[in-house]
């Protein structure tokens, strides 16, 4: 297996958004068994001033998405946030993992060598592909997934490393 | 840029433990302000079953030391587990910076073609570098981290998603 642009985006978004979708079902599992409202997790933080559960979901999925849309310069499909509950945000995670799942080999080809366009404050910029995903794009999607992990293993979700690595 | 083992590497965890000595620094400053003892915050979890956040500080540098050993053929300095204080972790997170500093570009060049070999229940095995560098050791990295990052801002430290991805 060589080193390629899809292989550090693909398989790993695949990888840790199937954990992401087990590690939801753990929640659900263990909030029936408690007697916790479908939608007390979701609305769950680490800090009063903190974006909750269904945030942390919402952005890890929107940000694979972006970056792949961006690396292939597909118009990516526009998810709404309306989740409510744990199956909800499993619904999304599937989605996303349908999204992730529509990209080959073929698809991102040669994606290193060009620019990607971003947004930045209302004003398109072009930026080299490869410090974009390795230095933003990816740190940030790992920092939204521990942090829905981290948000139910503080509320008691047993749930371990081993979820979170998984595969 | 183009991609390599070393683009996906060094100067992402030099991006990324700069942002961690950073955090930390926050911390020192706010538990200064909030007259909490330098050992308290250290010594934080976001649950009593899950380890606190020194153990996150040496997860984070032992995984990114032992990576880039594993792709030279170096072996891996030790580094005593004897953090207490912020300040302590902080001189932790410098000793990994100036480690992650002594590999070139040079050093790693071809480490992508092959094999690592790492130690699974006590037996050798060697494995593709690539899967195990994207699937393996950089989510655990960022795992910890990010969870670093968690149980400072779970205790009022005031840091945001900007302090995380920094740069």
């Amino acid at each position: 297996m060589s080193l390629s642009m899809y292989a550090i985006t693909v398989p790993v978004f695949t990888r840790y958004l199937n954990n992401l979708d087990a590690i939801l079902a753990k929640a659900e599992a263990n909030a029936a068994e408690r007697k916790i409202k479908p939608e007390v997790l979701p609305a769950s933080r680490l800090a009063p001033d903190m974006l909750p559960l269904t945030f942390q979901v919402q952005s890890t999925t929107d940000r694979i998405k972006f970056v792949l849309a961006r690396l292939t310069g597909r118009t990516p499909p526009s998810w709404a946030d309306t989740e409510v509950t744990l199956a909800d945000l499993r619904a999304r995670v599937r989605t996303a993992l349908d999204y992730v799942a529509s990209f080959s080999q073929a698809d991102l080809a040669g994606s290193e060598d060009r620019p990607v366009t971003l947004k930045v404050r209302g004003e398109e910029q072009s930026v080299p592909s490869v410090p974009h995903v390795t230095l933003n794009a990816i740190p940030q999607i790992y920092f939204h997934l521990t942090m829905a992990y981290a948000i139910l293993r503080h509320n008691g979700v047993p749930v371990g490393k081993g979820d979170f690595v998984g595969g």
